[in-house]
């Protein structure tokens, strides 16, 4: 997409930092939410309507943002928004107009350590964003993750 | 639902805590988000696929799930996840069940300012839900909110 076209109106994952992946993972479980069988070790993913549930270590998913997330003393709030993209170029273009918007840029776009391509932006109020694309992602009609 | 039942799995509305609603619905707006028109004051929703973006004050978010939230010394991330239900019984349903699960109820279930019946709980790692059921929600086949 150019840097002008509408971000689509999508979250793709929500990722919660959590502390202790095996007690988070029966919890949400216990409540009975569907896990999805991803072969991904270290992370949970849950089949939701729309949006995916992730769980991923809170030490982690801050370093996956930036070092300077990490420990806390940023006061990081655990939570991240997913927006993933069908192409790789959209990633580029979602992140500029985020900072044109006002918007910062946290990690710059990048080619990451599970296969992506991947940079997060924060909204004027410090949350989350990631942008990402991988050439294996599925979506739904809807513009919804396939699980 | 019974208590039994499993939890839809659905992230109805996904609310971020902002500092200057007016400045955070310009920077959601400008990356082309459509904003709905909704008549409520002071808080901003956008139409998104499957699950809904919320925008609303930091502190009124906070002393939304409890007045201990409010102020920042405990915390708080400034993000809710919403999940609404079909039936006012569901609610309490489904706290019981987080409850039961290990979470913690942050709020019983009430009659609430907006007209609707809410209650909130934390998950293991202090993630927070509201369990939320109205009469005047409409809901997509999938389970999505309809704006």
């Amino acid at each position: 997409m150019d840097k002008g076209r509408n971000m689509d109106p999508r979250i793709s994952i929500i990722t919660l930092g959590v502390t202790d992946l095996e007690r988070a993972t029966a919890f949400y479980t216990a409540l009975g939410l569907p896990l999805a069988q991803t072969g991904s070790e270290g992370i949970a993913f849950f089949r939701m309507a729309g949006t995916v549930l992730a769980l991923y270590p809170h030490d982690k998913l801050a370093e996956d943002v930036g070092s300077r997330f990490v420990g806390g003393t940023t006061g990081f709030s655990g939570v991240t928004l997913a927006h993933n993209t069908r192409t790789k170029p959209e990633v580029d273009a979602l992140l500029a107009r985020a900072e044109a918007a006002g918007g910062r840029i946290e990690k710059p776009a990048q080619d990451v350590f599970w296969g992506g391509y991947s940079g997060y932006f924060s909204d004027p109020d410090g949350h989350l964003w990631e942008v990402a694309w991988a050439d294996f992602w599925q979506f739904n009609p809807d513009g919804s993750l396939i699980l």
